[in-house]
């Protein structure tokens, strides 16, 4: 997917977002922003919103001196949601259901100040959404008939979101090879193969490194370890808009995205309504 | 005042409102945007935000072949503005409160769908507020003495409040000789001297151009004839945040700035709360 013209300012607003969280010292979040907009220059029309945000943060992540900016808002992310799950995980959870609340864990911003009972809530609500496209039928019938799997992680928080899906995928379909893959290295609040192992997804499957801390999987840019993987992969589960993004263009019928459609762009390149929830068939 | 690390995201924010407003066409908008990221790389830590901003913006304009991008919308302000001050200059108003209504038109915006009723609710409702910063009574004791008033309009709409605060002073001080400046030509949704010769500002006085489209009144791009005005005025009241933005280095007790600190940038350099209404006196 190339930029649409609101990516632009959504690009700048989250580098204003990065110099707030990655220090409180004027004079650096000023040097921050200069340095995005130097970066962001490099725009042009065939840009990839993913692959050009992700060149810009790091730039910004350089001139303010810190590599992780999101780090305590990961954490703070992973530690609500992780609550959260644990309750919900308790009920007898149906494949489907486990599916829309890895979708609605893509939604939610684990980290403003929200308490569990509340976001708890508005996952039961959201689990009354019906999704806009649903082709999940497709994705469990792919699965039944794949020996590999290999799902694209996006944010921490959401991972515990997904924790809970591959489990009870891992149940119906115990015979699987699943591959769970993650950033090489900190890049806004994108889950790492680090945050993957922490929440505990090696029980579950083997966790791989996109080989890159560009959001999404750039195919020209993830090591060749990836690609193999990614390459041999039956059923493809891309998590969220930057996964999405790096691979709307490819086509290949062995991806399922499962995400909501946060902004305008994302819903007009899908052709749904803003804030619809999918799972969609690559085609 | 040089640029603050927020005004980055806020001109990127403002590209985007410009081509939604230039253009339909989504190919122009981004095209419109490609050029903002493009002139947005010339900032430095020393730009002057509503210099720097206008650039861009006016490069912006051309991308999208549109000169006035916000024509519309300023003739709804002016219109909505007008009918306002109308039934508030049916009351007996001091100067004091002509004065207030005049920081309190720089507030509003007139044109998102606002009813004339709502309007004027609201602006009853800020002349009950206090100026966080009051140097109205050394103000109309300057303009007591004075031969001449420069007074440097800002946006279309307010300057229906403008007009209502100069009849009272004309009306106060009958010997001034008052000057307007509006801009030379249309920059976002700032007052152009045809938009002041339109809502009469000559009966007031002499309607003067700054001779730029640049906001504010940056003294290195302005007209020769407008420089002359400038430096011979006893008084200059400088309305709203460009304004301020272009001369606050200048330190020129002639000069009383009205405005609200609409954005942190400004309140942080005013050192007053974001969101006060001053009327300070430059020092």
């Amino acid at each position: 997917m190339k930029i649409h013209y609101e990516c632009f300012s959504c690009a700048a607003n989250q580098c204003q977002r990065i110099v707030e969280m990655g220090t409180d010292d004027p004079e650096l979040r000023k040097k921050g922003v200069i340095e995005a907009a130097k970066l962001m220059a490099n725009i042009n029309e065939n840009s990839v919103p993913a692959v050009f945000g992700s060149e810009v943060f790091l730039g910004v992540y350089r001139a303010i001196n810190n590599d992780d900016p999101f780090r305590e808002y990961k954490k703070l992310s992973n530690r609500l949601a992780e609550k959260v799950v644990k309750d919900l995980e308790k009920e007898g959870i149906s494949l489907k259901t486990a599916l829309k609340l890895a979708i609605i864990g893509n939604v939610i911003d684990f980290a403003v100040g929200y308490s569990p009972e509340r976001i708890e809530e508005d996952v039961r609500a959201m689990l009354n959404e019906d999704l806009h496209v649903d082709h999940s039928e497709e994705l469990f019938e792919a699965i039944k008939n794949a020996e590999t799997l290999l799902y694209l992680t996006d944010n921490c928080g959401e991972i515990y979101f997904d924790r809970l899906f591959i489990r009870r995928i891992k149940e119906e379909f115990p015979h699987l090879k699943i591959y769970i893959a993650g950033k090489e290295g900190p890049i806004i609040n994108d889950a790492t193969v680090e945050d993957l192992k922490n929440a505990g997804f090696e029980e579950l499957g083997e966790v791989i490194s996109t080989g890159t801390r560009i959001v999404g999987v750039p195919l020209e840019g993830v090591s060749e370890d990836f690609k193999a993987v990614f390459e041999s992969a039956d059923v493809i589960i891309a998590k969220g808009q930057g996964n999405f993004e790096t691979l709307s263009e490819i086509k290949d019928k062995r991806v399922f995205y499962l995400l909501k459609a946060k902004c305008r762009p994302i819903a007009r390149e899908l052709g749904v309504p803003h804030g619809s929830m999918v799972c969609l068939r690559a085609r």
